[in-house]
């Protein structure tokens, strides 16, 4: 079966994201003064071809671990779309 | 209050995406061959200061189409977080 899913790479909690400070101040310019705080990722969505949804996201775990994300500096999280 | 909001900002799907096409060479040459399309967006997450959800939403929908998407290559969705 085929199915879709959803990867999204963060950067870690406690590292600084000079790409969402740069996007904040830029909201802060356009008037958006209620945003206080921007982080940017990547959502990477696959399409995989499973057996099931445990072996889809285990592909997907593989290909975050391999090539996706840098652990040392960004966390990822699994969902399956459809 | 204090929400998170998260805005995924993905290409069209009719859009070429080459920045997709080559993780999916690497994902192939790592062995991963059951990945058969890959599409690459950002993720952003904002802290906003807003009287309610429906406020935060507005104002992330405001940053969006503002700022953070170009829609005529990209369309993008809100979801609450917290």
């Amino acid at each position: 079966m085929n199915y879709t899913v959803a990867i999204n790479v963060m950067p870690l909690k406690d590292l600084l994201d000079p790409q969402g400070k740069a996007v904040l101040g830029g909201l802060h310019n356009l008037g958006l003064k209620a945003v206080q705080d921007v982080r940017i990722g990547k959502r990477i969505t696959l399409q995989v071809d499973a057996a099931n949804e445990s072996e889809a996201k285990k592909i997907a775990e593989e290909a975050a671990t391999k090539l996706l994300a840098n652990q040392v500096m960004e966390h990822f999280e699994i969902s399956i779309l459809s």
